[in-house]
């Protein structure tokens, strides 16, 4: 039975999202674009490989493959600013995601305690 | 004189930005993200190189390189969707860029006549 046609609940019970459509770059990895849902604010981009995708898809909070680390790793997970997932699309090529979420913890999605990783203007 | 001391009006008569925060890849690539000014929807995710962004802000419209057709292109150059520059971002690690527009033409920015190339979910 291929990856395919595994037929492992999703956590609403619906099945597996297939992820056929989507298409990894050559190091596995498909960028992800965080937007806050209520908000439209752009929070940040990072990377996901299939395994952090499927983490995410599986628990509802976002995960993404840090390249400096070279592992996975929960948004979130040392700050408490998860981010619990309200959507993800994926574009024409299928190689970037849009994942909509509500920011959790204080709010706050980057690391320098800003809420946006966009924070510096280049105009 | 080096590249950052470069006097160079920008076209708004200001100085050229300075892009020594950006951190382009082993390639020479920037993603950049494309977000609808007026209403928060992301548009589309493209690639850029020193010269599509320098291009992108002498011309105040967006261009982008292609890595399938290993050209520089100007976003609507053929459809006439061009999208006008309102403002840039670039995030926390300066490796990925926020452009923020307002979509020209008929207001679609995908090619396959979508507004948005984020059209397909996941979830």
């Amino acid at each position: 039975m291929s990856e395919h046609t595994d037929t492992s609940k999703h956590r609403d019970g619906g099945e597996r999202p297939d992820l056929r459509d989507l298409a990894f770059n050559s190091e596995g990895l498909i960028p992800a674009i965080v937007q806050e849902d209520s908000t439209g604010e752009v929070l940040m981009m990072a990377w996901m490989n299939r395994e952090s995708l499927e983490k995410t898809l599986l628990s509802g909070c976002t995960h993404f493959w840090s390249r400096s680390r070279a592992r996975l790793w929960q948004k979130g997970e040392e700050s408490g600013n998860t981010q619990v997932v309200r959507s993800i699309a994926y574009d024409c090529d299928g190689d970037t995601l849009l994942i909509k979420v509500q920011q959790e913890g204080e709010g706050v999605a980057c690391h320098t305690g800003e809420r946006s990783c966009f924070f510096r203007s280049l105009t």
